[in-house]
């Protein structure tokens, strides 16, 4: 017969002990609730676990009562039988007791706290809450849609608060901030919620310098990691591109690429024409052919672009080469070359590089430092070629390109950079916002050559027109901000009730058909099938 | 010429003066956004200006630049020009400049975070985001569908995050709370938004009198008006209809009713017979015919009372019942009365309350008492009698039952009282909650008496059996206490984008109709005309 019985609650356990020798817990199963009575003492010298912050003292029950019974538990809550992420979030309920679980949210909520009290009571800023009923953003992400009972006519769940803020910025509230949920139907790609937050951001009359600090501020005052003092590094698109394969690099595993392109400028190749060698610590050894394997699946679809790896450089390109590298890249490194076309081969580097970084992480030849190094990717290009050569925005259609390459939007268009910003932290894009288009004729000849539909934004184009400031802001994305700050290991470990893969809900059941009655109310026939 | 102009920004007006003669202050329409360079200097002494906090100092400029030029305004900054609500919600980003908006959103952020500060560092709540994206509530508000890409499958946006945080209660986040966005498709009922906004809280091992005095402490701390000090009223829901005819009535205004059935005890009328009494003040004199008319209109909606007015009714009901009414109420006071079925007869008296209550205020015989005065409505009914007599619940289906009264569970549910309260401020119902069912055999028969399919709530069902503790909560409704705290007419003066009546919004004309791309994705075809 049990003689003692541990009680948990949010904030710890307490081993409770029998002193009535009628009580029965046999009766207790485990995860019921219960009311203990009895008398809080010290625990016996020999028996005090310090490791506990109650180990010092017991409970000496005289009575209990059962506030609720438990019949079935679908699984324990012990880490060492942890079930699968499938049966945990059906019960979701019982697997937010588990510690890890209790303190990602408990440190979810205090960081946005503090983040409020930092934007509130140090920066004078406004919190507004904006709808998510609203109408279709032109060229954004796919939208929600949410039909009411007047016939053909819906809303669509807002992609983010992008047009209230800039209208707020119109309308006077001049540092405005919300903590914004905001709704993606992108249900195809992993990792994604349906519904996501995130600290949205906007000021008049300032400048990419004016949100730039005023976000390193927040960060270094309120994230739950130790993160180094601002300023933060900045690094243009360019740069992290041409070093690093990435426009969201971890700089802090080093691994830099060099423009080797030099080393064949008599070769036989074409004009549009570059190589990159990736030197890596030769200390890992030769590579497994599981490596092997991977990078021959990445070569795959860079078919413009020769990867080389570091045995057969001498082979393939000659002894001068090989040596020129050598002297370059220093004799403690092997290396990874790729040539070919300019424009991909530094992505497909970019994606050696990942895989060269987890094999060093896994021989332990590198680690993730302590302190997080957050950095700036700033002159984006304004826009990118689409898939059938269409112009399309980078950023979103309200960025402001760099006042240095206005002059190119009718002749270069690709050419122009914007003022856009992208912070990463440890190799995470956590946040990305610009300086915005404040002037109506510059708007809307941006739309025109994005060739959206100027009609579809009157009320925001009347905004622009009705005075309205310079302005600026961004977005930080608040699930992985919270992920990586708790170390978690997947954006759904933050979220309270997380949908799963492909947008269901695994608690309710959710997506669920709906009634005749609502399919009458909202004019929703049934397709025939 | 003009010599001078008057820069505004959210804080307030400056004037800046012509000091460089070149300077053509006529290229600048009003409302534009301008950039000036000059010398703050103090005013000469007689153009001080005491009402303006910058009325002691102007600027001599040297310089401006039009940062955004304004050609058109559908409508003047002038308080005397005030346009009607439809065309400055249709131009909202130029509405929310006008003083009176830019203090309703300021106010409103600032009482937001107050009450984050008092729940977060006072009181150790934890803030959790749960989903809007559900599964339809049984028996509650008509809720939003939204369509998914699975062919019949839809999501519900949830009318409020009751069950999400009484699972939060199982999960051992025993303090949550959450400025939630809610959802309800109620778009012919005046007044209210398809959107809105409630603080909701939810407490594990706690009762009734631990939510109320929380939530008293929580409004007096933070609430942007004078409140009176902590305990606040409370009041039975019987009290208020029998005394006030209303369970949210303004007790401030007095006018309360006396109960004068036992003067037509020995009468001709029938058992469930009542007969109620409202004095008021006699000073008002007679009713006009306006007044007069506006109660025969109340009095045709309740076609089993009878209502006297105070001339009528020596000639009613004699000489006898009228010295006896004279004596009870007093000779200062004139008095309506309203005799008949005891069920209806009170919510008669409380509607023709209303009507004098306007009338005393317009004649400057009552006036709003410069403290607020909260009160709390307790004892509801747990279950009202539906309009096919059967039975709906009072509150919601998850509200526990008065401890006194289970036994009349099965023999006369009408009788039984619930753990439900209402928090009245000077007539608005500003928020509501009770104590939950934890016991999952009892939630399971009261679904069965309001006929909901437990089937549809079996998620909600197994987190109540898998040891979730006793809890209680409630939901304030932050666009009403807003509305009451900034003397704002409507809600939607406290809301920065509303809807406009029906749903519609007037700023981009949403809803809309969807491309056939959508409708083809949504799996939503054209209902056939």
């Amino acid at each position: 017969m049990s003689k003692f019985v541990i009680l948990r609650d949010a904030y710890g356990t307490t081993q409770c002990i029998i002193m009535n020798q009628n009580l029965n817990l046999a009766n207790i199963s485990l995860e019921s609730v219960i009311l203990v009575e009895g008398e809080v003492v010290l625990r016996p010298k020999e028996e005090i676990n310090s490791s506990l912050s109650t180990g010092e003292i017991e409970v000496q029950m005289k009575s209990f009562d059962i506030l609720n019974d438990v019949e079935n538990l679908p699984f324990n809550l012990r880490n060492y039988q942890k079930p699968k992420e499938q049966l945990r979030l059906q019960h979701r309920y019982i697997d937010l007791r588990f510690p890890e679980m209790q303190n990602n949210l408990r440190q979810r909520s205090l960081m946005l706290h503090n983040m409020r009290r930092f934007l509130v009571e140090d920066k004078g800023f406004v919190e507004v809450e904006t709808p998510t009923l609203f109408c279709r953003t032109p060229g954004g992400a796919r939208e929600f849609v949410v039909p009411t009972h007047h016939s053909g006519l819906f809303y669509s769940l807002v992609q983010s608060p992008q047009q209230f803020k800039q209208m707020l910025m119109a309308g006077g509230i001049d540092r405005y901030f919300q903590v914004a949920r905001c709704y993606r139907d992108e249900s195809t790609r992993p990792d994604r919620q349906p519904e996501f937050t995130q600290l949205d951001i906007e000021l008049s009359f300032t400048n990419m310098n004016g949100v730039l600090s005023l976000i390193e501020d927040l960060i270094f005052d309120t994230y739950m990691k130790p993160i180094q003092n601002p300023p933060f590094k900045r690094m243009t698109y360019r740069e992290a591109i041409e070093n690093y394969g990435s426009d969201k690099p971890n700089i802090s595993h080093g691994l830099k690429f060099s423009n080797i392109t030099h080393l064949f400028s008599n070769n036989i190749y074409k004009d549009n024409f570059a190589a990159y060698a990736l030197p890596y610590p030769s200390s890992v050894g030769k590579l497994t052919s599981k490596s092997k394997e991977a990078i021959k699946g990445i070569r795959k679809r860079y078919s413009n672009s020769k990867v080389s790896l570091n045995e057969n450089i001498s082979k393939e390109f000659g002894e001068n080469v090989s040596k020129s590298l050598l002297q370059l890249l220093g004799e403690n490194n092997a290396t990874v070359i790729v040539i070919g076309d300019k424009d991909e081969c530094c992505s497909c580097l970019g994606e050696i590089r990942l895989l060269l970084i987890s094999l060093l992480k896994s021989k332990g030849l590198l680690q993730d430092e302590s302190i997080l190094k957050p950095l700036w990717i700033v002159d984006f290009p304004l826009f990118l070629k689409g898939e059938n050569g269409e112009l399309e925005t980078c950023h979103h259609p309200f960025t402001a390109p760099h006042p240095d390459d206005t002059s190119l939007l009718d002749t270069n268009p690709l050419k122009v950079r914007s003022l856009a910003y992208d912070l990463v932290i440890n190799g995470n894009e956590i946040g990305g916002g610009s300086v915005r288009v404040h002037n109506a004729e510059l708007q809307e000849k941006l739309l025109k050559i994005l060739n959206i539909n100027v009609s579809k934004l009157s009320h925001f184009m009347n905004a622009l027109k009705s005075g309205c400031p310079p302005h600026a802001g961004i977005a930080l994305g608040i699930d992985r901000l919270t992920a990586l700050g708790c170390n978690a290991e997947s954006i759904r470990d933050v979220i309270a009730f997380p949908k799963s893969h492909d947008g269901k809900d695994p608690l309710s059941g959710a997506p669920n058909p709906i009634s005749d009655e609502d399919r009458k109310y909202y004019h929703i026939p049934l397709v025939s099938q």
